[in-house]
């Protein structure tokens, strides 16, 4: 369980999703947002190792246009950032990463926009996985299923190969909703959270043996790479003729010694403004409130304002999010129709996009 | 039914309901907002007799800080302002624009934010009892109950006097919801909507004999006016001195000659967000949309947005009204809630009143 290695937080920044429309926007993803005023989902991220024994100094890989967003001090204070020229997905993402760290080191890649509630589970996990990391495994930690959920890939668990720690068996795509209440009965599947531990030589390694033109492009983007204070300029060029792909595809499915670590960390990417009202705390009428909000007899509310004064009276279960541009409003359980109204929006070429 | 006299049309513009928050605020009242396009409730006013054949330029009575809300061109070009130092009601204030005026002049007083959507019909109206008015009859116009209303006043007419005009019986306080229907059984009955055609001879007469205090009042006020432009500014002492009363009780219900002329008129005061929600064109689904509004298979709502963009989905029978810096929503239906919301918001001293 001993942990001598330096592990380097590489955090993954370059999402832009809408499902959290009209908060996350394309100029500000949802990584960037506070929703419950203890720090935006990015500076969550940097606290989960900040000051802990064993980690370095953290690597942020991040849209060039959203450098400015990254804090210069406190949390952000000694990041280095990696500014990609273009999207190429998460497999040419972590290649950039691995390519400036030397080949021993341990990188712990982390999506920049999930909740980790227990800091400890997961820091215990890491710790007992980083000497099979160092052997030369790539770990995944799995999540602990708390329902059929058909938004996440399923890991299936194989032998174990240390207390806790699993050989993975197979990954499964995003399962439909009987299929994935057939995980949860047979037991040992966790979900695919997208964190992962390996060192940079073994993922670089095995990136040139199943991908080598991304391998290639990682490394000559980074050899002509430009440097300015903290942050690294990939080269546009290099990086733009790498192949696009995720590291499930392009490593984890295809790398010989893949392990999972099941944890029960309390994990949330809050994929969606339901599952911000199930994470926020609530009052005794089931009402989760951001903002300023006056609240007249209603139940069971999600009402969320980053501006706006919102009051609401003999309203239930509904999802009500204000921005200074836009409101939505919902029923509670229909959050995935924020795409429809995204869709409509994209089709006006609408301006709050 | 000849109108051979000058009617100068008398606008009280001192409201500051809060009925129709947060659209409506202390600095904006209902009659300086534009709900459906085609002019502000006072514009509307004004376009009622302009260029009328038998009409004088309008007078408008409103509380000093919103004068410069009143247009100085277009509708508002030809108005006198007198501006109230300070609020007595109404009574004192039509006694100010009497005070304005020959003694026989014909004083058209009406509200400031009120739809008449029948102008010939008023017109018509008010051409047919200039005769009585001239020789000394104080009329009220009378609004055909469509429902049993309690929140307006009502007339019973007596006998009638001429076509179409009736000696009042009596005025009623505003009824209960059983007596209300009760008056619409029995037949007979108006909604008092606050419009009335009378001399300012007859008003400050029957002013003098009735409220002498507040003849005296607007008589002091009015002679050490300041005059600037078109804005006549009485003697603040003077006002302030005046007791505070409606017409209806100090006026209308103590004066020997007074008339009721029921019209049809199709008269709104959009006294609530479900008056306008009955006002406004509908689409297929029962939607009434003001501003910039995506609906996403919705039914039954209002909803209107002076600002921000606003995205509803899947929600029923609400009323939702946005502002750049305030956000409502309530059910269809519960639109006098409004009020606990406000009170709830001056308890809180907000800054959104």
């Amino acid at each position: 369980m001993s942990n001598p290695a330096s592990i380097t937080p590489v955090i993954l920044s370059g999402g832009s999703g809408t499902r959290l429309w009209p908060l996350s926007r394309s100029a500000r993803p949802k990584q960037f947002l506070d929703f419950a005023g203890d720090g935006t989902m990015l500076e969550q991220t940097l606290a989960r190792t900040a000051g802990q024994a064993g980690y370095g100094a953290p690597l942020i890989v991040c849209g060039a246009t959203h450098a400015c967003l990254i804090p210069e001090d406190g949390l952000g204070k000694n990041a280095t950032l990696i500014l990609e020229p273009c999207a190429r997905n998460t497999a040419p993402a972590i290649a950039l990463a691995a390519s400036a760290l030397p080949q021993e080191a341990l990188m712990l890649v982390m999506p920049s926009d999930h909740v980790i509630a227990n800091q400890k589970a997961f820091l215990d996990a890491v710790a007992a996985a980083a000497p099979l990391a160092q052997a030369g495994w790539f770990i995944t930690f799995g999540v602990m299923p708390t329902g059929p959920e058909t938004g996440y890939g399923y890991i299936r668990r194989g032998e174990s190969i240390a207390e806790g720690i699993f050989r993975v068996d197979r990954f499964v795509e995003k399962p439909d909703s009987a299929t994935a209440q057939g995980y949860l009965d047979a037991g040992g599947y966790s979900w695919n959270a997208g964190i992962f531990l390996f060192s940079a030589g073994a993922y670089l390694g095995t990136l040139e043996r199943f991908a080598p033109d991304m391998a290639q492009s990682a490394r000559a983007a980074m050899g002509q790479a430009a440097r300015e204070g903290r942050q690294i300029m990939p080269d546009a060029d290099a990086f733009a003729a790498s192949p696009s792909d995720s590291i499930d595809y392009a490593v984890m499915e295809k790398a010989d010694k893949v392990a999972v670590v099941p944890v029960d960390m309390g994990w949330s990417d809050i994929g969606s403004w339901d599952a911000l009202h199930d994470l926020l705390g609530k009052d005794a009428h089931n009402n989760a409130h951001v903002g300023e909000i006056v609240n007249v007899d209603g139940s069971g509310n999600l009402v969320f304002s980053d501006g706006p004064l919102v009051t609401v009276s003999g309203v239930s279960d509904l999802l009500v999010i204000a921005t200074g541009d836009a409101v939505m409003i919902l029923p509670r359980g229909s959050s995935q129709d924020v795409k429809k109204i995204v869709e409509q929006l994209k089709a006006r070429q609408h301006p709050s996009l």
